[in-house]
């Protein structure tokens, strides 16, 4: 039987989610940098890996709590605020995605320092992925940002081509099921970190 | 091998999730009331419960759309904006939150009409429950209500009361695992929906 509580908390210890905390996806979640506070709850998540979105090295003290849970860093530096803005990089953004649809990866935690806009941005491309509507990313973009929501992110959002990896998914998928060889064409043409070892060419279970 | 698309999505049918839709935790979602345009998305998460907290009947169409899934309403019905205002019902509210910890009814939705203030004062009470820091539940419960949070919900989120139901939960996890005869007393003294198939005295395993 499972319940929404921990076996092992006794109500006495508080748990303090990082700033921002939220749940994106199963196995998927989103906040603002994470504090020495947070540890305790972040080790609630069994996270594996995390994907930090800033250029600025990781604190000693975290880097020593992810060694000791044995998470790995998934580091993509993108700039915050500058004046004036720089844009966001599609290609890092891209990466980034790359890593976080990997369910090997998972459960997974994604930061920045707010967990606002490097964090919106890559949550909404992944949201374009999973085929949501444009209004419902933005939305959803909006909430977690609040009052401190940028236009430009809303226009990378809504520009930002996931077609590519979106297809190179669904060749994996195909190939994962027999689909045949015409989608397996499509996966070898197409240069994909996630899908490194399906590489491989498969047997077909009959039909 | 999973990964964050349906298989069965070929990319052509655009998912549209109900307004201020968001995971709260593994098989827990919130959302404002679902529309015609929303089924297609709800029928991704698979669900086998909707809390819904309005006293208006439930929609034909919807109750349609339940009873062909074989989805189960749990109604509560507490009344939204009135003036003057309606104080949050604590009973139902308590009601509302034993359905919601009970894994057997997830995946499960929670709504109301906006999923902003009922919704936000269950989930609250549920963050209650799982123990996390008063100032991350009220974060959480304006970063989805947005401009329209209301002060008297937050005062209710803080004064709501979950030491019995946490109790009583703890009851079950300690007789699960064989805890002993101190805490199942307390288990038999507190009636719970939650705990009912778990009522029978069960032999302890060696400690």
């Amino acid at each position: 039987m499972g319940l929404l509580i921990e076996d092992d908390n006794d109500g006495g210890e508080l748990l303090i989610p990082p700033a921002n905390f939220s749940m994106v996806e199963d196995g998927v979640y989103r906040s603002g940098f994470p504090q020495l506070e947070n540890f305790g709850f972040l080790s609630t998540l069994n996270l594996k890996s995390i994907i930090y979105l800033c250029p600025e090295p990781y604190p000693e003290e975290n880097l020593k709590s992810l060694q000791s849970n044995n998470i790995k860093l998934f580091q993509f530096g993108i700039q915050g605020k500058t004046d004036p803005p720089t844009p966001m990089p599609k290609d890092t953004v891209l990466s980034a995605l790359r890593v976080l649809v990997d369910v090997r990866n998972h459960p997974i935690l994604i930061h920045c320092k707010q967990g606002k806009h490097r964090t919106g941005c890559l949550v909404g491309c992944l949201r374009k992925v999973q085929n949501w509507c444009l209004s419902s990313v933005l939305e959803e973009y909006q909430n977690c940002a609040g009052l401190k929501w940028r236009q430009r992110d809303l226009a990378f959002i809504e520009e930002f081509d996931v077609h590519g990896l979106r297809q190179c998914l669904y060749s994996i998928i195909y190939q994962y099921n027999g689909y045949g060889l015409k989608r397996r064409k499509l996966l070898y043409q197409e240069e994909n970190l996630v899908v490194q070892e399906q590489h491989k060419p498969q047997a077909t279970k009959g039909w």
